[in-house]
């Protein structure tokens, strides 16, 4: 089945927001095997929208909008294709009652302008918005599907999830299976190079390379009738692929390295606890999204002054008067320093100029310094990261994450 | 001018990752005058580029694509577009000299396949790319422009920024001005309800609402000569808004509420320590991207254990014992025990049930209490968020920011 994405909002258009429905929609429609060939985002604008959902319905087989649904006057979705398929705007009974309820449960009146939402295509199934004031509507019309969702994320994935995606999946035959190859510490054009010949061998599997900030992926992609048959014709390819640049393979698929050290750190009942200067909480904050990480991870300092190096972590004086704050030494103090007053296993630390003020020639902006301590053993890593101080956080915090992951691998 | 963006490559309509670049190239044209009517992604398949393109370039007076750009083979934006426009690609000795001290710099030899990295289409200009292989292009062809971008953001936004925004900028007549205030604390249907008789009555400027997690925006924008004329046009339609709603405004255009609270910080000379649970650092992440706040932000104390709420928070066994963890009690505890042992001015504190796991009926998941604490006052607000563990996280988070920006303004 051929499906395409249509995002409407003039938000998308000004840049005042990103287009994450897009990505979240694709992924799912591609795990039933339904190819989605294009994303198109269009304003608020009746026209406009026309001309693109016209566009769409004769190249598609399904067409999936998100946005345009809301209470306000510039919300035009529904009318807009309603108007187009030349299908009356009809009251849903069940829809208008989720939408009083959803305000009597805050101890609000229902504004008037909500109303409107509760009006659906004639024909259509309501689809429930547990999160928040707009149904969705799901259509088949002509051979084909429309979907339309709401705008906000948190209210569209769920909608997709629960009803959308059980519901084309019925309609689609064959998969496309893709299994994604993560890389750490190689350039995309030498992992290339060292598979050159494999890329341009394969069709069915292919094997596309992709570069990330500080990672390089590979996706294979198989078309087949079912995913199992999917995935024994990607085994081989993969195998290729592993034994030339295997030793930089460190994750499969969408899987993130927080995701990978948290499963090591549980499995091996290790317990850490972090130090951090120029992350500023990051690494913890990644580490804190993964569930369950409470059993390992003990506590995370962000040692922002010099002071709280020295009582929080131990850091010693002398060593900040002699070797600055930003160095070897202080890294393996804090790291050492937060593992000893914690009592856990490991600690792990970063200290670096995160910038744009701060650097100097012989300590530039982007210098990290990363350290990790267990009982026998401790490392440090020295890095000189480019890109603003939102990048540096970003590289140095998974270069932290890639230390240890490498440290609990040992 | 009428432009329309374009982002090539199957990892996107794959939903591998997140167009951010249709966002960043609006955002920018939107600054000089320029209508984005369109955002349009298709795979790295030369005939749908190619039916793409056509579209594109017969409604739109610039066109600009993203991706498609690197060395490998499945790369072939330049190549498509070279032949839809029938123009030869030529070799640019000026690229290659770049492409080769690229990999001089990082002592490696230049790999054959980057070599076509080179190659521009005949009469365009090469867009160096300082942050990795691939030139871009700008191109006058027909009385339009064509640009071409690499798709990784860190390498596109700075190309962007230097080169193609200036050039554009001198072709575009007039402008497009936007206003946005950012609300906190009161719903969209609400907002609009008191304000939707100035919503209705207006066209040039135009007001539009928009919802995000736990935020609500509205955008007046404005078309004019100039961007003095927008803001005058601007100013009558805002202060009215601002008459009626005004005690829910917290910010304009793209000021994140981490902005607003360092800012304050920084002006009033305080100082300031934090202690998070559930947020898991987030909170020191989001304040530790705003460049300088090191002046202001002592420390903070990730402390995920009880052991670490005692030792380094002075949190009383008693208050975890009778009322646990998650409880105004131990809210207000942990922000004044992180700022009497940190010596700060100010204390800020989270504790809550991000999930998916550890909640009951009596503390089910979402619960968060959020406490500030100075020399003369404390505060503590209790919150029952809903969404995953990450929507949980980032909820409490811009909470807590926003309970330190009310407290900062008193």
């Amino acid at each position: 089945m051929k499906a395409e994405i249509i995002s409407v909002g003039t938000e998308l258009l000004l840049g005042q927001i990103t287009n994450t429905n897009a990505q979240i929609i694709s992924r799912e429609l591609q795990k039933i095997g339904v190819d989605v060939y294009y994303h198109t985002s269009v304003g608020d604008n009746r026209e406009r929208l026309m001309e693109v959902f016209h566009t769409a319905w004769n190249r598609s087989e399904a067409v999936i909008l998100t946005g345009g649904l809301g209470p306000t006057q510039d919300d035009l979705t529904k009318e807009t294709i309603s108007e187009y398929l030349n299908l009356p705007l009809v009251l849903d009974e069940s829809s208008l009652a989720r939408i009083r309820e959803f305000f009597e449960k805050r101890g609000r009146e229902m504004p008037d302008n909500n109303l409107k939402q509760a009006l659906l295509p004639e024909g259509s199934i309501a689809i429930p918005n547990d999160k928040g004031t707009a149904p969705g509507v799901l259509l088949e019309w002509d051979g084909r599907i429309v979907v339309m969702l709401p705008g906000p994320p948190f209210e569209m994935e769920p909608m997709l999830k629960a009803y959308v995606i059980p519901y084309i999946s019925k309609k689609s035959s064959g998969v496309i299976f893709s299994r994604v190859l993560k890389f750490y510490g190689i350039g995309e054009s030498t992992l290339e190079e060292k598979i050159k010949d494999l890329i341009e061998s394969q069709t069915n599997p292919t094997i596309a390379p992709l570069a990330k900030m500080g990672e390089v992926t590979l996706r294979i992609t198989a078309k087949a009738c079912s995913i199992k048959e999917a995935m024994d014709m990607i085994a081989p390819v993969e195998l290729k692929i592993t034994e030339r640049v295997g030793e930089y393979l460190y994750a499969y698929d969408d899987e993130k390295v927080e995701e990978i050290v948290a499963r090591l750190l549980l499995r091996l009942n290790k317990t850490i606890a972090i130090a951090e200067s120029c992350t500023g909480g990051l690494v913890s904050h990644k580490l804190t999204e993964v569930p369950g990480i409470s059993k390992s991870l003990d506590r995370a300092i962000v040692s922002y002054s010099n002071r709280a190096k020295e009582e929080l972590l131990f850091v010693k004086r002398e060593t900040l008067e002699k070797y600055g704050a930003v160095s070897e030494q202080t890294a393996l103090e804090m790291a050492d320093g937060v593992r000893r007053s914690s009592e856990t296993d490991l600690g792990l630390s970063i200290t670096g100029i995160a910038g744009p003020e701060g650097g100097t020639a012989a300590k530039p902006v982007g210098l990290v310094y990363i350290a990790y301590s267990d009982a026998s053993d401790c490392i440090v890593e020295r890095h000189l990261f480019s890109g603003n101080r939102s990048e540096i956080k970003e590289r140095a915090a998974n270069a932290a994450l890639h230390l240890l992951r490498k440290s609990l691998l040992k």
